[in-house]
């Protein structure tokens, strides 16, 4: 996962709703509300005809978010890492490529392919996955086998599950080395279930007997993780979330026991809720595939079909232009797009950060990148943006003050002079974060 | 929910994909290894072309169930509820104003609207969801926060985290009157949350902190209930998943502070995995998206798209054709179709029974139906099938040797000699499960 999740702690009504919500009701009160307006009555459901599909599905289309857009003086929501950066992508000629059809009769029942193991995996999602890991080299799809979930997020939960004993023993301890993902405690310990609980910084744990959730690239901080808990019983759950070559060189396929993906932050497409896992353990295996079973009975096939679309499309779109030194038509190659949007935001954020004087970021991480076969740096999803300035020891506050929603450090186990900010909003929200950003002093 | 869900107990391996599997795999084994290749053949992912997708999509949709097809000697797998009766429906003229094409770019973020309680909800399945209830006259909506959910499933899960004290003290109650849905216990403890815990047979409960899960109709007998308890701190979360026309008779709109629903049941798309809730109170509702939040941070928006397109054509059906008589063109009225079909089912069902002489079934329940405008009995999605001949205390064992899977008593807290069997298979596999049984004595 790694995803963006919910703010932990507090009881109830806290959290992404509470958050976003809250605010961007505020923020359209002050100055969006005709824009929000115009929005929602531009959305999916207005025509009856019935005829022509294809032209009606033109004009009904929704906006792909339910957020207003921004002005000068919008509130700046950079708490999640919503991915609709990756939009003008898919309104180009690639996303042509990946609309999808579904006709009212279609994949209507439970199953899928009822003999396999994962019995409500879509074989086309399957195929697809293991086609874009061969493509981009970043994981071992060979000799593993492919979970579908809800998201990574459920498919982190399956893990946990599959990896506790089910007998009456204490609870598993689930750790993470500090800065971890915000969301592992608050995930792990919802429910209080009695077969694993969140146990913190992996670097301060030393028990024996534990779930080490590695994310590499971090979420956080974007820096590349190994395993720091070597011995006992100990097993790895590796979350790859940001393992994509826009974020970060591809300097290896992975071939770690249990590896987590998600299309949200490979593709954009948050919306669809669509994960998976590489599992190199039968028993293992049936085991998150039961936890899937019996949380939600499988997962959504409109979602699958439309991932493996969407897979399909940018793996068909490195197979239709191949040259890696082209350079000047992104239009249907998906990592390059990103990572030409990820070169041009860091250097947009280096520049605001050197006008103001009073933050710092982590140093950029260079390695040498299998797929794009050159030594590219890293340019990570999230900022770990740290302020040194006299007096802000709450620096989330600061930035709120200053309407820029980020996330404390304190919720990823670090202190409060440092918050997450999300890199992959859209253009018009991120230029306006960095114009602000670089008047700070 | 009360939808279908896995076998209770056992560690690990069992349950759904275990059973359906393994048999699925006997079976093709046997006789049906070439339908299946064939099948599997057939599925989504073909062509590479650009251009008319429309056309495209005509020759690329998948089949919709990866079961394979049955043949006369074909082991018979009734016991899940997969609803794959509805495509002969939906692949009428129905169907074609039920198709849904997703274009690449859209609804891409996490969020569906940002100022909403239910921030992953896409406002144009709130909008249908309502419609379809005043259409049919269920359940009150008017006052209710709708919730959306991954399936059902997941909303009962939902509630009992909203229910449930937050605090320290012993786990919530969870009862449901005998027989009950047999996911109830297993999904209440599988997590062995010290939220909740499962405690039985709401008849037999005698404590004062308690949900009660009122299934009406019941799942799996086809009764009409209501809640048993009614003193103390219990609240009554009620599973409305059968309180459809086809099923029974709408005697009223129902008004409860929690009613849940799924498309599974209504409409036969159970692949779609959408639920959606009606919750009274404020506060419930909020506790019960967090849970959404924390779990698969939201629902998926391509099922949601979906399966409001779906609603829409259904209550579009009944605004073109109004009249309540003319019953010889049900292919545009969803309610009309399927009693149709359960009508016929249950004759020949009870036909069977008959000749077979060792088999009885619930007697027929007739009402005043307000959707109908008439007095019809009910036809249950599960035969509540139950054994008088000597020896056969394993009912569901003395079908399996026949090649009749079914789901035995002991599942849903009643005794061997009772199974429940789905109504809702295709047409093939019901005719093959009558003439057996009717050869049975």
């Amino acid at each position: 996962m790694a995803a963006m999740g919910s703010k932990d702690g507090g009881g109830g009504g806290g959290g992404m709703a509470a958050q976003a919500g809250r605010l961007g009701v505020v923020a359209s009160v002050a100055f969006n509300l005709a824009a929000l307006a115009f929005y929602l009555r531009r959305r999916y459901f207005g025509g009856d005809d019935a005829a022509a599909v294809r032209k009606k599905a033109e004009a009904e289309v929704a906006p792909s978010s339910g957020k207003p857009p921004v002005t000068k003086d919008s509130i700046i929501n950079l708490d999640h890492g919503d991915p609709t950066m990756y939009e003008a992508f898919w309104r180009g000629g690639a996303g042509e490529r990946a609309t999808i059809v579904i006709p009212g009769w279609q994949t209507m029942s439970y199953f899928s392919d009822v003999g396999s193991l994962c019995w409500f995996l879509e074989p086309g999602l399957e195929r697809e996955v293991r086609r874009l890991h061969r493509l981009v080299g970043n994981a071992v799809a060979d000799g593993y086998h492919v979970l579908v979930g809800t998201g990574s997020t459920q498919l982190f939960q399956a893990a946990l599950y599959a990896l506790s004993p089910p007998g009456p023993s204490a609870p598993m301890n689930v750790v993470s080395p500090a800065p971890y993902y915000s969301s592992y405690p608050a995930v792990t310990d919802f429910l209080k279930s009695g077969l694993y609980r969140w146990a913190g910084d992996a670097k301060m744990f030393d028990g024996d007997t534990y779930v080490e959730l590695v994310c590499s690239p971090s979420n956080p901080d974007g820096g590349i993780r190994e395993a720091v808990l070597k011995s006992g019983d100990g097993v790895a759950v590796h979350d790859l979330a940001y393992y994509w070559p826009q974020y970060t060189p591809i300097t290896s396929a992975a071939a770690h026991d249990i590896m987590l993906f998600t299309v949200s932050k490979c593709t954009g497409h948050a919306g669809t809720r669509l994960g998976w896992a590489l599992v190199k353990d039968r028993a293992v295996a049936q085991k998150m595939s039961k936890f899937i079973e019996l949380n939600t009975i499988g997962v959504s096939k409109d979602s699958q079909l439309r991932a493996a679309k969407i897979l399909k499309a940018i793996t068909d779109g490195y197979d239709r232009a191949p040259a890696a030194g082209d350079d000047d038509d992104d239009s249907s190659r998906l990592f390059h797009f990103a990572r030409r949007k990820m070169v041009s935001r860091w250097a947009k954020l280096r520049a605001a950060v050197a006008a103001s004087g009073i933050f710092t970021l982590p140093d950029e991480l260079p390695g040498h990148c299998t797929f794009a076969n050159e030594t590219v740096s890293a340019y990570p999803p999230f900022a770990w943006l740290r302020c040194g300035k006299e007096g802000v020891d709450d620096l989330e506050g600061y930035l709120r003050e200053r309407k820029i929603i980020s996330r404390g450090g304190g919720k990823f186990g670090a202190d409060g002079r440092v918050v997450r900010i999300s890199m992959l909003d859209t253009d018009e929200a991120f230029a306006i974060f960095v114009d602000r950003l670089a008047a700070m002093n």
